[in-house]
């Protein structure tokens, strides 16, 4: 079937939509191929569901090619499953709540765990029923704080979410294995440009999780890699490079000095340098020769508030994002007034590793404070530091913790050079869950022994409808849109830029021969100048570009890249296969 | 792709569920197609999701067919517009509403007039731009006061519906009938077995509206048809035959008559054949010779209640459905004691015509009240009736009325014949509103005369999960499900039914060939009795079952026809291509 532009529910914007902030949303928008309908909710014009639709599909056929079965909930459901898990609880305003007319509580579903474990557990029975792979292509909800830059971050949006089902880790480790292959398929028959990083997946045990983030400077995601390797992590799951550890022999002792009014590490160092410290000999103080112990309390899920101290080189700060997914599922607080109060032996700005120790207070430092490294850390006195405090002699950690900023700079983990920050946007997430919502609902087979088998769970999300902004982000150029020909809206574009006649039935006549070798095309049959014909076909971007114009009287059309800009003449005679065989 | 049963994630039941009421919820739960998540709220397993996904294909060929253009909307939407047309409130208690974490105020889809409106007057502004006609296939969320009936009436559902606009009546009227005439050819693919009737569409003026009931004994909609001409409407748009009025020349004078004790229609039928009244000339009196006059209370949107008299023959009730709907947009209510005592003129039992029109009081009588026709009715004081009031003589009414209630045996309107009941599920609706929405929003354009065009709109329902539901209905019998070709989940289901390798090997073979030649193939290749497997081909309802059994030894596979029973043996040489013939 032939698209014509004249009967085309579409109108392209000459200006920038006010509130669009990013390319993607700018370009959506003045292409009409998406519409705000309110704050992250957009509603779908025909060219804008003709490439979600086609992302769609590529996404359905990866996931059949690894035996996913195709299934469906609704997006409203009831709370009792969230409640069990306690994400209705968890998820905070993140989650669209409302009750039903008998005032019964329901939600929106943000994502289905709960759901396929359940419905699991209901039908299978044995170990024999397993692997399972199951997954949906649905619309999900979240009421995000900012719904910002267009579909990048709407709050209803088109997710496949897949989930799978097996008796012991190794399947497990297959089904995890099989979908990051299916989504490095996807994501490159989409052309989409973008890196797997290490995701951090909660304190739950060394379950493997990695994000799919696509490269792009409007990401929301920071992320480091390192350029000599393939080493990516999100900077949650950055794992600090351990030096070795310096022998202790011949270090001179610990010594407390008095400093006052130096509370803060910029005071301590400057104090340092000015004392002239025989420990140092001559060289510079830094901050990175002082330890900050950082206070905070800790929860465990239903259990009570603890003190934690953390310990980190005076020259990082703590990341409050690498501390809090270092601490989950525990959640953490700083301390107030009242805490500092009922703990007298805290002195704020002098706090040191012996009052800690003394009392009793867990505490964890930066994998970087190895046995024998040597600090000028506080001495639990108004006014007093020690120098020379070294670890595995003077004090010992009660373990390591990844708390600690990470910089441009720092080592890989994996010792091929620095790290160097980037964004991106997430696109997919491999996650091996393990037994949290088979724990939650009790979810047992019978195993080949006749015993009880707890199921193990992975979870995978592929973001379909983001794709379409993150396509237009990495894709576009100064001019418009420019779609790669697996998600293009229409194979080839043909503009009549000729008010003659027999051009404007000739360019009808190719426009059905192109047709009935399957290609969809988009004819401009609208009555329009030229440069207005140029401009939209340049906008909406269709990556082929078929101009019938002064050429015709010389019996030759004119085909353009989208891409790479070049433009060849044809001869009419041969232009249908010609385009044909450029197309495919 | 042949889908191996032995991993298809499926579990039959041997047994009803308890809670399900209609026959396809009963079959479409056992063998497996959809599993209840809270009331009104169903998952789809792969089966269901199949037959949902050829049913949506389908709509939508029909659709493009009539130069439909698909768009998507969220179902997540604003207040704003909903509020603009007073839906917000109209809907009550069948809205989903909820607030974001802004406490700003949302609603889940019911339908989408205003949306499509709205975009509609914000992407076009010249009459050139019509005829448009524009369509989704998207969840609808409707809070039923009591779901039931599985997917027959669910709370989240799948729904095609499209909208029409046009710059002038005849536009309307081409888009009504190639929407009209698409829905047949979609019902008549699924081969679902419908009516369509004319439906009420409000006193808004005649604009045309109506529905296809799927005809159904477990149907919530009761409609009347003519067996002797094709005439059906909803008991609501029944309009009344009206008889020839009667001379009034020579008819007997009215009088009034001492009738104590008679405020009901059969005590005053008793009391008329007891006083042997010379009016009826010992023929019996009936209540069909009695006026029965009910008063309501009645309210234009925006206005103040005012009495309205409703004149029915005796013998009828007034139908609550049919009286609002005749009424519509107004609202009415009963009358309570108060409203009475405020009344004094109306003497509960013994109202008439000369007291209402004495004081002002609006009057309205069923059509079969013509001019001539002599009544026993209330005389306006306790316990005395007028025998022998002729209407166009002694009473003049303000107007005709169509509430009384449709019986089976009254006269089709078109005079072909009686009517009888029947009932029906909804599955389409075909809809002229006209300007009610663009009158709402002010969508104008350009006319070609230069001045604004308000365009006028259709609106067009087709309830694609329902029909799942309906097709099941329909189609299935004691056995269980049958599905036409057209949406079947499979072309056919091979059983092997022999334990033999060589045998297996065969069925294998021969599954394979017909999904070589693009037949969907269902092979049961589990470990379990051929009693067992005949059984789930039956209650999972496959057009073409292919036994692979006994027969093997000789030969021979046998080709069942789910629907008809037929069976046939095929030579194995021959039987892939014997089947394909058959399938097709």
């Amino acid at each position: 079937m032939i698209t014509r532009m004249s009967e085309l529910f579409l109108r392209t914007l000459r200006d920038d939509p006010a509130d669009a902030e990013v390319p993607s949303h700018k370009l959506l928008i003045r292409a009409g191929y998406v519409r705000p309908v309110g704050p992250g909710l957009y509603s779908w014009l025909p060219l804008g569901l003709k490439v979600l639709r086609k992302i769609e599909k590529i996404v359905r056929e990866e996931m059949d090619a690894i035996g996913g079965q195709e299934i469906l909930f609704p997006a409203l459901l009831p709370r009792g499953p969230y409640e069990a898990t306690n994400r209705w609880t968890e998820y905070g305003d993140n989650l669209f709540r409302l009750q039903d007319r008998r005032a019964n509580d329901y939600l929106l579903g943000p994502t289905h765990e709960e759901m396929f474990t359940l419905t699991v557990k209901g039908e299978y029975s044995s170990y024999k029923d397993f692997p399972l792979r199951l997954y949906q292509i649905q619309n999900k909800y979240r009421d995000e704080a900012r719904p910002r830059a267009g579909i990048l971050r709407g709050r209803e949006f088109l997710m496949k979410d897949s989930y799978s089902f097996d008796v012991d880790d190794e399947g497990l480790e297959k089904a995890y294995r099989a979908h990051r292959e299916a989504y490095q398929r996807i994501f490159d028959r989409l052309e989409v440009r973008y890196v797997i990083v290490s995701a951090v997946s909660g304190a739950m045990g060394g379950s493997a999780s990695e994000e799919f983030l696509a490269e792009s400077a409007v990401g929301e995601d920071t992320y480091v890699r390192c350029l000599e390797s393939d080493y990516a992590a999100n900077v949650e799951a950055v794992v600090t490079l351990v030096p070795d550890p310096i022998p202790v022999d011949g270090q001179p002792p610990a010594t407390v000095y008095d400093t006052p009014g130096t509370p803060t590490i910029a005071t301590l160092v400057d104090w340092a340098n000015e004392a002239d410290l025989p420990q140092f000999a001559g060289r510079t103080v830094t901050a990175a020769d002082t330890l900050k112990n950082v206070l905070v309390k800790v929860r465990e899920p239903g259990g009570e508030w603890e003190l934690l101290a953390v310990g980190v080189p005076g020259d990082r700060e703590v990341d409050d994002k690498r501390l809090g997914a270092a601490l989950e599922p525990a959640e953490y607080a700083l301390l107030d007034d009242a805490d500092f109060a009922r703990h007298p032996f805290l002195v704020k700005g002098y706090i040191g590793p012996k009052a800690l120790q003394a009392n009793g207070v867990r505490y964890l430092v930066d994998p970087r404070v190895v046995d024998g490294t040597s600090w000028i850390t506080g001495a639990d006195e108004q006014g007093r530091h020690v120098v020379g405090l070294v670890a595995g002699r003077d004090f010992t950690p009660d373990g390591t913790i990844e708390a600690a900023e990470v910089r441009e700079g720092d080592p890989s983990p994996d010792g091929a050079g620095p790290l160097v920050a980037a964004r991106g946007i997430e696109i997919g997430h491999v996650f091996q869950l393990g037994r949290k919502y088979t724990d939650a609902f009790s979810a047992d087979v019978l195993g080949e022994d006749g015993k009880p088998v707890r199921l193990t769970m992975g979870s995978y999300g592929v973001g379909v409808s983001r794709l379409v902004a993150v396509i237009a982000e990495q894709q576009h150029d100064e001019l418009g849109l420019r779609w790669p020909g697996s998600v293009a809206p229409f194979g080839v574009h043909v503009v009549i830029a000729n008010k003659d006649a027999e051009a404007r039935a000739g360019a009808t006549e190719l426009a059905g021969e192109l047709d009935r070798v399957g290609i969809e095309v988009l004819l401009d049959d609208r009555q329009a100048s030229p440069g207005v014909k140029f401009k939209d076909a340049e906008l909406l971007g269709v990556p082929w570009i078929v101009v019938v114009g002064r050429g015709w009287a010389d019996g030759v059309v004119e085909l353009r890249n989208r891409f790479s800009g070049e433009k060849r003449d044809l001869p009419v005679a041969d232009a249908a296969a010609e385009i044909a065989a450029a197309v495919r």
